[in-house]
């Protein structure tokens, strides 16, 4: 119950999260939104599956996607900043990665980078998921929740 | 199998598709993802559960969200107008409304409205449903991609 905690974790905080989502294209913040009451600590989120969205809408340098592609550790942590502060959250989450069956860029399908941005700095978590397309986004939510959750709970206090 | 219909109808147009999602918080989006190949259709969204983000993100007329609330057909109308223009869209879909348990602003839970803007306008379509949480956003984001794919059946061409 992923979703449930991280509510309750940040309620108790008096904090806000927000996301800019590729792969999972909305999963994450579909998931929180199942919590009745989310409203208290969901700011929003971006959508950005074009990769130029990635810049305009999140804010992710155009020159590091264009070297590197979509799908890079530095614009997951890009996206959590980009959500953090253009939708005005305590905490911004980021996530890009290959859902598949294809690969994309050059990098395997189940590739996923995830990013934090917080009060005090930003982290970025990659994590390989074996399975199909389903399985990968599905794996990719719960891994951000649960880095989200782990961090609110390192910072306790 | 609406989100497959859409992808298909929307690639064989080579047109593509944004949203300004409340309620169902993404899941708009994640349904059209669910299709390999979305891509080529999908540009992105707006999560804008936080009423504020409704006018920041999306370009929702202030003076509006404050006279009527978050709920009323006027702001999915401009929900669809804003996802369209911000990222970038032939197409754009926009839903606010009241999954529940409780009332807000004044509008009962399982109170829907949906807009579409396209390139020769827009329409509101309002659906009362029934249910839970999860039943009135599941029929919420069934209802928007029927919206939009009779849409894209009229103007075949």
């Amino acid at each position: 119950m992923s979703a449930v905690d991280v509510v309750n974790a940040l309620k108790a905080r008096g904090e806000t999260v927000a996301t800019a989502e590729s792969l999972t294209a909305g999963l994450v913040t579909a998931e929180i939104t199942t919590v009745p009451g989310a409203s208290a600590v969901l700011r929003g989120g971006l959508v950005v599956y074009a990769t130029d969205l990635k810049a305009s809408l999140a804010g992710v340098d155009a020159a590091l996607l264009a070297a590197h592609g979509a799908v890079h550790p530095e614009v997951a942590r890009q996206l959590a900043e980009g959500a953090r502060t253009r939708c005005g959250a305590t905490w911004g989450l980021g996530l890009t990665g290959v859902a598949g069956p294809d690969p994309q860029d050059g990098v395997d399908a189940g590739t996923v980078h995830i990013g934090l941005s917080g009060p005090s700095g930003s982290a970025v978590e990659t994590i390989t998921v074996g399975g199909d397309r389903h399985e990968v986004r599905s794996a990719s939510v719960i891994a951000a929740l649960d880095l989200l959750l782990d961090h609110l709970k390192i910072t306790e206090g």
